[in-house]
């Protein structure tokens, strides 16, 4: 019940440790093929180009940018967490000039936020948002920011880290063209792959670029032949089979339990959660909370990492500490995927009861 | 019995299928460790900063470059098959300026090639050259180079990925500065993480560095925080957990054969294999071969890709065709780690006795 990884089911673990097929056999292309369809389907997007990166979520984040930007491109970021400043450090690194809006930590955006930077900054080529800041806990509104995005001529990437497969991610109804996750926070999977999607704008931006992404191993350019290469797949690197395995299940199952009723077993745990967190006194720091997790402000004169000490000794619960300018001051609680249970939920609180004052 | 993934011993299927702990759980730390001192085992190293990358091979090989050049860099690339010419791709990424000292493909270079390379491109930072060409199946003498590649106050980078656990890889006895692996080769490990190892010598490069290197997930400056950062491990990415468990198994099964033991088995498979393809009148293309991988000239006249597909097909065997160059000209024929067994040797010489004409 931290920031992830969260539990993985017993159908992933079994589906993790089939037979290692080959990169290439005509079985494993089939599979990896259903993967990169049931991304589009929880994506809620079209985009042919979507894809497990042989990554980390990291790995994602980089993935975007390295393809989406060229040295002395000018980029947007939005600021409220600690991802947002590492896609702030990563458009750096790829030689952009980094324009940032902040808001203290907790806060989110509104629109006129968005349709101000996009007007002070007319250059950029990209904006960039976090729409589940794991660091805070806060879920940021995307829906018509792709427009006002769009209407200045400028990309939409978005980390969806801590939101597939928790909340509602439209890519294409919010006008996303690059979106990037990971597979061990509400998809239930293992960590090691980031599933990603590139809109055709996306694809065309990259098609423009005066020279090679910086990177070979994300180059987009490069990968869509064999994740979109229909019969003549072209070899690349060897792709994480047994981690595609896993993830193939872990998507399989998110449609099974259909996504509108998985969205709602997280928002009720959350709500459940939220009341007894409340009644033992503790105060939710985001004002637009996520519903996969919740953070938390550690009550004044409170050794925070006893507590958690003792929650994981014994009562075998693990939550997070705070991250950043909340690190001693926030416990963050995860109910991510096959985490998001009643039995969970009560466990915790009762646990905690016992644990706090 | 293809150019890898190879077979994967159960014992490492249900390792990779354990619980998924969290990537700071100090069990899981634990399991960290012993994976890293492992990995200076089979490199025979030792070099603190010698861990699993999470990603596969060719990210190992890009974050040696990604870390040890600048913009502006001079680099020296030993080219004799496809590995090679990653390499100078990848360092042009970096925008190292790339001198390539190109040989035919499965030949391989002599001592005095070494040494002309350094005295004909003084300026260069970095010497790089693949130790077993996975496109040809040439073995690179490597003792002596690191000497001739030092005195011209170069560092030494090398591609192992076809020969760690299945050739002696001598990192410090070789004067390696810096070099990755991919698991799913000789380690007979499922793909998904690159084993690297940094010299001190390599380190010290990387803190004179003007600027940061160019990706954020594969920067070692940040990545040594955690895998060498003993009690206070710094949070950088969730590492690909169950791959780690996975290789953890792999390297304990490498070292319980013992080094020695395994790459005689190798040696052994490969001359049987060798003098069964003889009989067959099938012939090495490089003059010094690799156990691990056995590539041969196809013989005129035959249609390589219908034997392939029939091996596959009636006797469940994959072998590799040729890449680059060698396309429709080679057979790569992987005798890796688990793959490497006196069974799997005759069954493929009975079956290509029968699809031979």
């Amino acid at each position: 019940m931290g920031p992830g990884p969260s539990t993985v089911p017993a159908r992933i673990l079994k589906a993790i440790s089939s037979p290692t097929l080959g990169h290439l056999d005509p079985q494993y292309i089939g599979f990896m093929d259903e993967t990169c369809d049931m991304i589009r389907q929880v994506y809620r997007t079209e985009n042919a180009l979507s894809f497990p990166v042989s990554g980390t979520g990291m790995a994602g984040m980089e993935t975007i940018m390295v393809n989406l930007i060229e040295p002395g491109d000018e980029a947007i970021v939005m600021i409220n967490g600690v991802f947002g400043s590492r896609m702030k450090e990563i458009l750096t690194r790829c030689g952009a000039s980094v324009h940032v809006v902040e808001v203290p930590w907790g806060q989110t955006f509104t629109k006129q936020q968005f349709a101000d930077a996009v007007t002070q900054y007319p250059n950029a080529k990209l904006l960039g948002v976090v729409h589940a800041e794991t660091s805070t806990g806060a879920l940021q509104d995307l829906s018509g920011v792709g427009e006002i995005v769009h209407q200045a001529g400028m990309l939409f990437a978005v980390d969806a880290v801590t939101s597939l497969g928790g909340h509602d991610v439209r890519v294409d109804d919010w006008g996303i063209d690059a979106i990037y996750s990971g597979t061990q926070k509400c998809l239930s999977c293992p960590p090691g792959l980031s599933p990603v999607s590139f809109s055709p704008r996306a694809l065309e931006a990259i098609d423009q670029r005066k020279a090679p992404a910086q990177s070979w191993y994300l180059d987009v350019s490069l990968l869509k032949n064999y994740y979109t290469g229909g019969g003549g797949r072209a070899y690349h690197h060897t792709a994480p089979i047994n981690m595609v395995y896993a993830l193939r299940e872990a998507l399989a199952i998110v449609l099974e339990e259909g996504l509108d009723a998985r969205f709602e077993r997280h928002r009720k745990m959350h709500l459940l959660l939220r009341e007894g967190l409340q009644k033992l006194g503790l105060q939710y720091i985001p004002e637009n909370s996520l519903h996969t997790l919740n953070c938390v402000a550690v009550p004044e004169g409170i050794d925070e990492a006893a507590i958690r000490k003792r929650l994981l000794t014994e009562f075998d619960i693990e939550i997070g500490g705070g991250l950043g300018v909340f690190a001693g001051k926030a416990w963050r609680i995860g109910l991510m995927g096959e985490s998001a249970a009643e039995k969970n939920v009560l466990t915790l609180l009762a646990a905690l009861e016992k644990c706090l004052p």
